[in-house]
C-alpha cells in the first residue's frame, strides 16, 4: 500500500477554500480531511467527531502536552489542532489528507513532514476578496474588517507556500489542485525502493 | 503571457514514450514539441523540420560552436542535439514544451532552466519491457537485445529525475502527465511577482 500524500490548504478567509475542499472531496475518493481538535463551542449543528473534536481547554492542554498534535494555534481564545493520530493513520492507509490550517500550523507541519505539500489559496486580487466578503451580505462590516485585516496578516507569509492557486474558476481550480496532489506520488523520493527494483531487474537482464 | 513549462521526457525504449507524448499532444492543446537537429540520415517519409533538422556534420559543429543547442548527445555514429531557439520562442509564447531526450540531454537542460520538470517514463516492471519489444515482432533478437542493453544503462540514471511514472494504463499516465506539467505552472516560485501585488493590495486595504 503506497502511503497517501499529506496536504495543507491555506487561504485567505473569503478565497472559496471551503467550497474547493467540498468539490474536491466530492469528485475524488482518495481524499480524507482532517478533523480538528478545538476548544471553542460547538455551534449549532456541528457534531462531534465530524466537525471537530469539542475539547476543554484542560483536555487541550493534557493533549499539547502529550504530543498528540501535529500542530496547534490559537485563534482569538480559542485552541485549534490537528490530532496526529488520524492523520497518520489515514496516510498508512494510503489516503491523501488534507489539513486546512494556517501558516503558523503549516510550518509546524512542515517540519515533521518535509515532503508535505503546501498550498496557498488565493482569490484572483484582494478587491475581489472585498467585493466576495461584502457580496456575502451576511456579515456586518465590522467582521469584514476584520477578516480583511486577517487577509492582511495571512498575505505576509504566502511565500512559504509550495503553490499558490487563484481560485478564479471553482471547477479550474479543483482539478488543478487534484493534479498538484496526485502528481506527488510520483516524485522521485517517493518512488526510489520502486527505482531499485527496476535497477536491479535490469542488471539481469 | 505566462512562461511555458520546460518539460524533459525521458525513458526506455520500449515503455511507450511515443504514444504517451501522441496521445498527450492531441488532447491538450498547450503543448509543443521541440525538433530535434541530427546528423542521421531521413527516413522514408521523415520530413525536415518537422520530425528532425537534417544536418551535415559540420553544420552541427557550427551549431555547437554557436552555441545553438540547448542540448546535445552523440547516439551511435550519429549527433541530435536540440536547437535553443525554438524552445525559447515556444516558452515565451507560453507553450509547454516537451523535450525527449535521454540523460545525457536531460542533466544539460536542468543546468540551463533550473526549473524544468524531468520525467522517466517506465513500464511496470523490466519483464513487461521484454515481453512488449519481443512482442512487437518486428526486430530480430539482436535489435531487442541491444534495446535491453540500453535500457541497463538508461536505468542507472533513474533518480537524477524529478518524476517517475509508469506507464501501466496508457489514460492514466497521460493525465497524470498533463496533472505534473500543469501543477507546476502554480509553483511559489513562479508566481513571486503576483505574490507581491497581492501583498501590495492587501497594504492598501
Amino acid at each position: 500500500m503506497k502511503k497517501g500524500v499529506l496536504t495543507v490548504v491555506s487561504g485567505f478567509s473569503g478565497a472559496g477554500k471551503g467550497t474547493v475542499m467540498s468539490l474536491l472531496l466530492e469528485r475524488y475518493q482518495n481524499y480524507a480531511l482532517s478533523v480538528s481538535a478545538t476548544t471553542r463551542e460547538p455551534r449549532e449543528g456541528e457534531i462531534d467527531g465530524q466537525h471537530y473534536f469539542f475539547k476543554t481547554a484542560k483536555e487541550f492542554q493534557e493533549m499539547i502536552r502529550n504530543g498528540e498534535f501535529l500542530e496547534y494555534a490559537k485563534y482569538v481564545e480559542n485552541d485549534y489542532g490537528t490530532p496526529r493520530a488520524y492523520v497518520e493513520k489515514m496516510l498508512d492507509e494510503g489516503r491523501d489528507v488534507i489539513l486546512e490550517i494556517e501558516l503558523q500550523g503549516a510550518m509546524m507541519v512542515r517540519q515533521q513532514f518535509p515532503d508535505a505539500v503546501l498550498i496557498f489559496i488565493t482569490p484572483p486580487s484582494i478587491d475581489v476578496l472585498k467585493k466576495r466578503l461584502v457580496g456575502r451580505g451576511t456579515e456586518s462590516m465590522e467582521i469584514i474588517q476584520a477578516r480583511l485585516d486577517r487577509a492582511v496578516e495571512e498575505s505576509k507569509g504566502i511565500e512559504n507556500y509550495d503553490y499558490i492557486l487563484v481560485n478564479d474558476r471553482l471547477d479550474d481550480c479543483v482539478t488543478t489542485l487534484h493534479g498538484i496532489i496526485q502528481g506527488v506520488h510520483y516524485r522521485m523520493s517517493r518512488n526510489l525502493s520502486f527505482v531499485e527494483e527496476i535497477q536491479r531487474e535490469a542488471k539481469r537482464i
